[in-house]
């Protein structure tokens, strides 16, 4: 176990996330999320604008009219949770067992949600009590579609920013960044993820026939096989090793007797800026050629590959983790692409800081209960250095 | 064209063709069909026993009471129409175009029934005109879901037979057969086939942490490749080599970003008489294993091979056809199932002859019309070579 030398044992921010594991957000739905947190922010003093775009809750809120802008950013949805009778309990309902805090969202993100909330409470509230003035702005960034299709999300409140002539200086994303222990892991820019439907074409027949057919599933596999054992690249300073993975595979109506005409199927590249886009489109369409595939492939960039240099963000982040949890991190960009892909493009410092991701998007999906407190405190952490200093 | 050293210009077969499709059996209706069949027989001095099972009409009907017994074998039962409005005429109502019956049930297998209810007709009316007594038993064995699941048709009538203590000697199934022209291909036996349902288990995760899950399609697809490619046997004098095919992959959710937790795979084999179902079945687990797939399968073994040697059934066909079309017809087990592999194993010697098989379970059914009648002789010239034998 890590040494922990602040041990807060406060439970707003437990009690907190688990108000928010209540309300059941699946993407695109909020379920009353962001109404929470507005309440609690406006008792603090921000100024609440929600920003309804589409289908998708947002809102952007703010405290304070100039000096360095830190913003939190996250998302109130979260994904299906998948089947109910693998759950230990019901994934809507918070539960602590043996030091756990078990729920949907629980890590991905609404922990963090709560921890930044109390973050600022702690915060301003220590500020008022020592008669200091925050040298900066504090805001949120907050919407509910960024496990969907993430288009009515962030991309346009960051728009509206734009609109409005705000712009962010240092962004803290909640995402999951911690491998093992809270705080191990701080996340500077994210790999690029490029995505493709692929539809494989044969000709439908009967399974008595096979030489009247041609399976689309048959045709396929040599070509799938050398794309998932291929090595892409080996990464670089700040990116691992480029990642394929088929993440779907359709084909056939069920019947036994029947060789399917079609298969559907996507795949998801993860990669480094030792890639591009292009490059693994080229490299995914020659291989399909080269054993004779005949696909239809529509590509979908989700996100580019960016980076955030060390720096006066990741500094307060080290000396905050340092702080509460004794730790040296670990600047990363392994893992999944977060919204801090549209926000980075603006000109913001952006981070990713938040729980041990290991259950995520899993079934009993967990977070350790002490770790919210303590995350709440790296967070408190970040605002006094960037906000406070002298 | 093949020369018509006897063409037969009665229309009693087309005519009865007609009527049992204007009666729409869908499996496992039966719309009146066996009423219309078994009045025809009773008629002839057959004895119909009417044999409903669960949702399945079935009947069977014997002519005679000593002597070798040769059964007509069929179904009732039709395929669904599919979309409608891709028929040039209404699937139920027969249409004659330019000398072409279509209509669903037209050569899959109405016309079949008619051909040997009118070959019994013709047959029986010819030994009275002559004062001959056939030697031997002519039954009707008839069903109504050969085309569903088969669980309440064929097996259940051949059980109902095993307790009367009848047994078939020859049996003409009236499956279409015919490749290009009527009477040039007679199945004489069928190939097996087994499935299988297959459940590769992996471990869910999140697209960007590859390392904490377990992708069952990546797992899977060496193992795939080695059965889709692999040769399972050269098959031999009467069958073809055994083919496998993948009818249906499903795994995920739909969703690009996350991996899946299972693969839903089903397999089929055709196999000839050179392997057993336990062979195949050995020989999927064991290379699964080898690959390290955990999977989970459940076998369903549609039917095992059988055969029907050349002997007195298939000579009596061959010279039929030769009498008939002036065709030298081939011997052949190719093909798809038919309830051929229920009564085979009880002794019987089996061979499959109807039309052609061109436009069965498709959009504009059809049959050539004149086919029916010569269909009619051959099934008569079997009659005649089998019980009119001095």
């Amino acid at each position: 176990m890590t040494p922990t030398p602040s041990s807060p044992n406060d439970d707003s921010t437990l009690d907190l996330a688990c108000e928010l594991i209540r309300r059941a957000s699946v993407t695109p739905e909020d379920a009353g999320c962001q109404a929470l947190m507005m309440e609690r922010l406006k008792a603090l003093g921000f100024h609440c604008t929600p920003l309804p775009f589409g289908d998708t809750e947002n809102f952007w809120a703010q405290w304070g009219s100039s000096g360095p802008l830190l913003a939190f950013a996250g998302h109130t949805d979260v994904v299906p949770p998948g089947p109910l009778e693998k759950w230990d309990s019901d994934p809507f309902t918070p539960s602590l067992r043996d030091g756990m805090l078990y729920g949907r969202g629980a890590a991905d993100m609404k922990g963090s949600l709560a921890a930044m909330i109390t973050a600022c409470e702690s915060f301003l509230r220590t500020c008022e009590a020592a008669g200091n003035t925050p040298r900066g702005r504090i805001g949120f960034l907050i919407t509910s579609d960024e496990e969907g299709p993430a288009t009515h999300g962030t991309v346009r409140v960051m728009e509206w920013l734009a609109e409005q002539k705000i712009s962010i200086d240092y962004c803290v994303v909640g995402e999951p960044s911690s491998a093992d222990v809270l705080g191990d892991t701080i996340k500077n820019g994210r790999r690029g993820s490029l995505n493709a439907a692929v539809k494989i074409l044969g000709r439908q027949g009967h399974v008595a026939y096979p030489q009247h057919a041609d399976n689309p599933l048959h045709r396929a596999l040599p070509a799938l096989q050398a794309l998932a054992t291929r090595q892409w690249d080996m990464g670089n300073e700040y990116f691992p090793a480029t990642s394929f993975q088929i993440t779907n595979v359709h084909s056939g109506t069920g019947v036994t007797n029947v060789i399917p005409g079609h298969a559907d199927v996507l795949i998801n590249f993860r990669f480094s800026t030792e890639q591009t886009a292009e490059r693994l489109q080229e490299a995914v369409e020659q291989t399909f050629a080269e054993h004779e595939v005949h696909a239809e492939i529509q590509w979908t960039l989700s996100g580019k590959p960016f980076i955030t240099a060390e720096g006066a963000l990741t500094d307060a982040c080290r000396e905050a983790v340092k702080d509460v949890a004794d730790l040296a991190t670990t600047l990363s960009t392994s893992g999944g692409t977060s919204d801090g892909r549209f926000i980075a493009p603006y000109g913001a410092q952006l981070v990713e800081l938040g729980p041990v991701n290991a259950s995520i998007h899993r079934v009993n999906e967990h977070v350790k209960a002490d770790d919210l407190a303590r995350l709440s405190k790296m967070y408190e952490g970040i605002l006094t250095r960037l906000l406070n200093a002298p």
